[in-house]
């Protein structure tokens, strides 16, 4: 019997029903009294006709509620789709259509667009206000509904549905990661095991609750019986005021976050000697970031690496390796810029595109593979069939190399590794030698056509307010740094911002795009 | 993709390919040595005919073999049928026999009764000596075996079987507790998240490897990438000495051998500061002894409480418990007492005799389900039907009850449970009071059939060499301790100890049975 979720907020009821589970403000609720909360929320949706795999939304900032439904939703067979908040109404639209989504869940902040998709579209049939306030009219109370009386949580297999979790928008339309029951369930033991929280330990959810490498947090901390601590959304004052009010011990958070926080102009007034470990991830950490993170932040460090296909985590670059990296002992500075090891549960390898191992050094792309990897994208056979191999592996699409101890240094995104002349050529390497150049604010480097080399390095580069560096100049200084088949043969200066997908990623695609009309690439 | 075992070993040789794996004696080997020797070991099985689902017995001491053993046997699929070293002749054929077992391993100490018994099983086709000499007439060498060259490892499904565990034989035949991959990888991670074992520590194999109290951490250690040290047998002072000569950091002993430990004359001129943790269980642990090893060896303290059906970790008296516990301090004081709380990913209940939930304080039957929970056993419908319930749980047969933060306090046997007048007498507590009288070497308590009470407290009782004492003089030792309705109603000396399984406990049905003979038993 593999169990479901209902079995993570039931053991920390039953082992720890006093301790404080959630901090939200000046709200804070015990985990017996989370309990019952939430088992009222399942009886209110099976009340409003919800059933097992129904798809219910939530649009909305953290808050104790958000996190109320990341249990409840799922404990009666309901799937989670957390929405991304950064997203625009009609990519919000697009993907609680894609989802059939039969109940939406709003708060404040998310009230008005949530009430104007909620009447577009046509499978919602109930708006759940979240908010502080009375509910509107048109919409239903979340607090009636977390007041229902209970009922017996139904047996479901472990294989059942949990969320719905849509994935960026530099690929294309957003895709659905289908994670059940037990894929969430893999995870927060990984979690658990890599990262031993404690019933003691006070987690700051700083990053927004619907990624999952906040949500990642969610089942693990609470199957220990810690306690989460909301903030609606990140704010470097607020976050210190909240580590220093509430004793907050651990986070996981963004590079950019960890960069907004360290660089607050009052950081020494606040008390931070409760933190005992930050982990950062979901994209890359600049080396300058870490250092500086590190001097001024006393507390253990360790990186995440995962993808929502891996609900998310694959990889942890622990805290030794960051202590005495620091330190600049070696191998641990060296292994300290890459993602680390695999987790104890799960499998992560580096292939050739023929599917062999890839050798020590040699770059190749990450394959994943474990009980925590997806069932599959919603709705996408052929995407799905693309990404999951007959034999369980997923293809994470990010090219790496390994070194010979199994540390995982990620170079690039597959398809954004250029190939020139029959040498690889990584656009990130490129971009950071770009980077280096006082004068450049953006800057996004992929291949386009070469009748003779294949590919050549092309840059499109947005230059700061007053910046006048041309082709030139950052050819120049790249030159410092890359090797020569590295350097950008074309660069193309945009006034524009670059292209970003709702969720802050560069869109190469459609940088790309005009370049390979109507020619076929080697990787799409 | 859920993995098999050869996921554990896999990821240690890659993250941890250097790390001394094991060390026995004077040998030892890094996990890529480790890989390579039980990857020649499985494809000389293979070699030998030994195909999935083939029950592979070993009879053998601790040592860097026997460990092999539990990654190479599981690794194609065939069975691992590890042998009590504790058995008569006459139960190990039972049990090599109701397994089917087609391979025989054996050390230089099992040679003998293993070749009798290989020469007399039909199902035997392979005696393979895996003791430091040469391989002797009619024995296949392991060494050589070991050197097979390797075959690409089989996909397994998850739920294929990995190992049939026989269990005690208090309750009749030895019965062959089947566990899958699942259910042994599924036992790793809650070791992992229980105990928190980290690539540095050190693990002294001091209990005898085919228990489960110490085969837990076999799979669980190894996946992040520690070190086995290993000694043949349970010796106090070669266990003092190895803790000292290998630096351990961590161990799992039963009771008697941490008493032994701690009453080594000489305990004082051994260096075993590197001693992190102690982990005990598999029996109760007597107060007295706790007290004593706590102040004698300056380490942390864990209680663990399984079952082999459960492979077997259930619940963790904690490290905390023990440290506030050990000062006077309460809760935890009491809380030591108990077998602690469910591990992440494991369900224990405290069950009425009607399936209810027992409330707090009220004793009943520890149901117990999860991932870890056999499948059943080998080739005994019946019995698996009585143990496993269509929900998944396993009712353990042991009777405890709960206290308000969810501590197990284990208190019996529910088949040893005396229900008299209406009131429960649990054994253990009469035969803890009898064991206060000095004359005291032995006692065993049950209910006998009583016309007025429906059953009555009855004992027997062993004396000391030159003791003394008679009925009425263990009735007063009770008094003093118990309530008059749990005192014993008759007590019966016996000039022979008591008749014992096989693993040592006594076997109160032999005790039982005379008295209830041709009558029915509330609980069987």
């Amino acid at each position: 019997m593999d169990g479901n979720l209902s079995w993570v907020l039931d053991r920390a009821t039953r082992i720890a029903g006093a301790n404080i589970a959630v901090i939200d403000g000046d709200r804070r609720f015990t985990y017996r009294e989370l309990d019952r909360r939430v088992a009222g929320l399942d009886a209110g949706l099976a009340a409003l006709g919800i059933q097992g795999g129904d798809v219910v939304g939530v649009l909305a900032l953290n808050s104790h509620r958000h996190f109320e439904l990341w249990h409840a939703v799922p404990r009666g067979g309901a799937v989670l789709n957390d929405l991304n908040i950064r997203l625009a109404a009609a990519e919000l639209r697009y993907i609680l259509e894609d989802a059939d989504t039969a109940a939406l869940f709003v708060d404040d902040a998310f009230l008005q667009v949530g009430s104007e998709l909620a009447a577009e579209i046509a499978s919602i049939r109930h708006l759940i206000y979240a908010g502080d306030g009375v509910a509107p009219a048109g919409t239903l109370s979340y607090e009636e509904l977390a007041a229902t009386a209970p009922r017996p949580a139904p047996t479901l297999p472990p294989d059942a549905l949990a969320g719905i979790f849509y994935t960026g928008g530099t690929t294309g339309r957003p895709k659905g990661a289908m994670l059940s029951h037990a894929n969430l369930l893999a995870n927060a033991k990984h979690v658990l095991t890599g990262f031993g929280y404690e019933s003691d330990d006070r987690y700051l959810h700083g990053a927004p609750m619907f990624h999952l490498a906040d949500g990642a947090t969610t089942y693990a901390l609470t199957w220990v019986g810690g306690t989460h601590v909301m903030v609606p959304t990140f704010d470097a004052a607020l976050v210190a005021h909240t580590i220093q009010q509430e004793r907050v011990t651990i986070s996981t958070l963004v590079p950019t976050m960890i960069n907004m926080l360290i660089n607050l102009p009052d950081l020494d007034t606040y008390d931070l000697s409760s933190v005992r470990r930050l982990n950062y991830g979901a994209s890359p950490m600049p080396a300058r970031v870490l250092t500086d993170a590190m001097g001024k932040l006393d507390c253990e460090w360790a990186q995440a690496y995962g993808m929502t296909e891996a609900s998310p985590l694959v990889t942890i670059c622990s805290t030794e390796d960051h202590r005495r990296g620091a330190a600049g002992e070696e191998p641990y500075a060296t292994r300290m810029r890459s993602a680390g090891q695999p987790v104890v549960g799960v499998q992560a390898e580096v292939r050739r595109l023929d599917g062999s191992a890839a050798e020590v050094g040699e770059p190749g792309e990450i394959w994943v593979r474990g009980p925590n990897v997806m069932q599959g994208y919603w709705r996408r056979e052929e995407e799905t069939t693309a990404a999951l191999d007959a034999e369980g592996w997923y293809h994470s699409g990010d090219a790496a190399y390994l070194d010979a101890d199994g540390y995982i240094f990620i170079v690039d995104r597959v398809k954004d590794m250029i190939i020139s002349g029959g040498e690889n050529v990584y656009s990130t390497e490129v971009e950071n030698a770009i980077h280096m150049h006082p004068d450049v604010l953006e800057a996004a480097v992929f291949g386009i056509p070469d009748e003779r080399w294949g590919e050549r390095v092309h840059a499109v580069v947005v230059r700061k307010p007053g910046g006048t560096v041309d082709e030139a100049g950052i050819v120049e200084a790249c030159r410092a740094q890359i090797a020569g088949f590295k350097l950008p043969r074309s660069v193309e200066f945009s006034a524009n911002p670059l292209p970003k997908s709702g969720a802050g990623k560069v869109l190469k695609r459609d940088l790309r795009e005009p370049h390979w009309k109507g020619m076929d690439r080697r990787v799409s």
